[in-house]
């Protein structure tokens, strides 16, 4: 699934949501297991419930990954992620939530030092089946302008 | 592993380095595996060769995964995330690079509306084997003042 | 565990019974991560709860992959897979179903055009622990017929 | 990404290829530990190197596996998997072979006994780098006839 | 985390203790596949109802490989593993138990044929989370002595 | 593939020899993974390079795992892990390398407090390609005794 999508095609406000996914207890080993981040919050039951959310919660990278990753449906091959900005976590994620993704475009501006490029700013909403925003973050993307790539070809 | 570090005991410029994790094959496929990313970048070495970088390159998210999840050594039960700015990568990471994370204290302010608590934001870098930074991203903490909280205790 | 069995010792009708196997949300997971299949049928709850079945289905070539690797047990280095033909999926597969498989030879014939090799096709069941066929298959053989590959060593 | 297409709507040597995928050595750990087939043709490099094909070679059951998940890219809400026919492997998968598939409608028929319903089967063809078909099957869709159903909604 | 501990300073008698663990139906998952154990007693919930204890139980070697591992976070570079004794099973973990280790200074005696080494042995007790030992074994290290390794630096 | 095997056939002496498995990259990222143990030893080429090996080596844990798991291939429904003891590992293990492990019945003596029991005592030894023992540890298995459960029966 691939199409190219230029920096003027992008339209401020357009919205799009991602499928849903359950988190699952096996995803939180897994994560654990890839990083090797093992810290009581999202492995051990026991001290779980001693804390104030009373249950493991998922790793903050984790549910950063698997957001975006519900998003990467449709390869642009006239973008590339430039970065993240403002990553928060406004609510926990817990074993058997089901989240899903939203994007929205917020802003684009042309690259001040680099022709023929532009900066696309999608805002990331990851949320659970409760519609509480778990996750928010910008999603910088480097986009190619059409106009002056075409130029050149 | 764990350390009561309050707000007034982080140090501007305090440095402390991770241990160095090499990056495989398996862990890209782990990784496409637990997000859902299988776009060919990461997945096909037939596409890539014919992309700039000739080889596949790591997800941008599990390189923040991994770099993040390398300082996850000592748990400090007075401080907990708050989130992630700026968030950049400046190199791709291949397979077979060796990385490391370093973390710096980079500044720290009191919380303005929350009384007893405070910001402290690392720098994080991670680094390859040729020392050269393959992410960056600012780590906000919200940590426990201690002066303000021994008090109520 | 090996054992030798040529084309004249596979007996019509007869039967073998592999262990059982339960069927965990991890495994889906897992075969999702595997194959990138993550349509919500079989990861998202919420999406599932509005369909008929009400709950995540496994994936049918989870079902396939489990249900035929729970017959590797004895490897018979005179025989290999040649193919699979009539793969159904009568029922579905929930996670906590328990699965084994049902191996009955089901027919033979030598092959037309290949000296010394003959085709025993074995039909394969899948069965849950309401003893109900969840996958049915028939497996195709390759195997050497003894008399004539004695003749040649 | 989501889209009806309904039994009218496939159209005969309608052809659609997927992204590519480079076969690792992870993925072979992953699928014996996944179905709990080891072995040696896939495990053992020492046995294999005595072999025919002197490498080790992927699971049948996991170029299924992952060429057929290859093509989830889109799901039809309409359409559902009946089964698969005529699996065949006329070449082996070996670790580093990068593989994509290629699905082409092949044909379609009115279900008899289930009114508002016919099946579509699909060729599908795993191919690896050098172009050689690593996978055949046959893909038997049930799809909802949109002239009938639409009458009843 | 990084700390020479030499010989002469280990303690009879001195004790540590890990974080928990919350051991899950995907851990087993997992260790099955990573070893190729997929007897009943570890994946088959219909055949271990029918068992003295009822439920799945943990593999034995997870439970010496999470409980060992759980102790992997202070890194000390003057010992290694020599080996371990008395490797016991004296209760078995089932999913949803939270496994800690205690790790506790039993004994120690200069080498007898290898100058400038000793053997330390730690006692490493799996502890579940109603307080009964899952494991026990006796963990032999051998370390530098660091009187006579100073004097040859 | 079950068969009782009970105290009175063991015999001295009696060895088997299991398959081979080629130990990968994918094995010790999974295990640490599995494990938590995300020591340089393992993970870390650019510190491996500069220790005695020049290699990453695998886990003493997963070396023992998987040559355990060889091993399980015959379940004897009369027979339990007791314990194993004096565990060692003589050389290292590295990622390339091709394992097997041979089980030769070592000693058997009637247990002394339970009645209808006896211990059965198996030499493992997990051997790599060039013939090199890497792992050694005694099985203890307690086993019912024919004559004397057969009485209760």
């Amino acid at each position: 699934m691939e199409q190219k999508i230029y920096f003027e095609q992008y339209e401020i406000n357009n919205l799009r949501t991602t499928y849903g996914r359950t988190i699952s207890e096996a995803d939180i080993v897994f994560h654990a297991g890839h990083t090797g981040d093992f810290f009581p919050h999202h492995m051990d039951e026991v001290f779980c419930a001693q804390q104030d959310f009373k249950k493991r919660i998922a790793h903050g990278t984790m549910t950063f990954s698997i957001g975006i990753g519900l998003t990467a449906t449709l390869l642009n091959p006239v973008a590339m992620t430039y970065g993240y900005d403002k990553l928060r976590f406004p609510c926990p994620v817990f074993i058997g939530d089901t989240i899903h993704t939203e994007v929205e475009i917020m802003s684009k501006r042309v690259h001040d030092k680099r022709p023929g490029y532009g900066f696309v700013v999608e805002a990331c909403r990851v949320i659970n089946q409760d519609k509480k925003v778990v996750l928010y973050c910008e999603h910088i993307l480097l986009v190619e302008i059409e106009e002056m790539n075409n130029d050149t070809i």
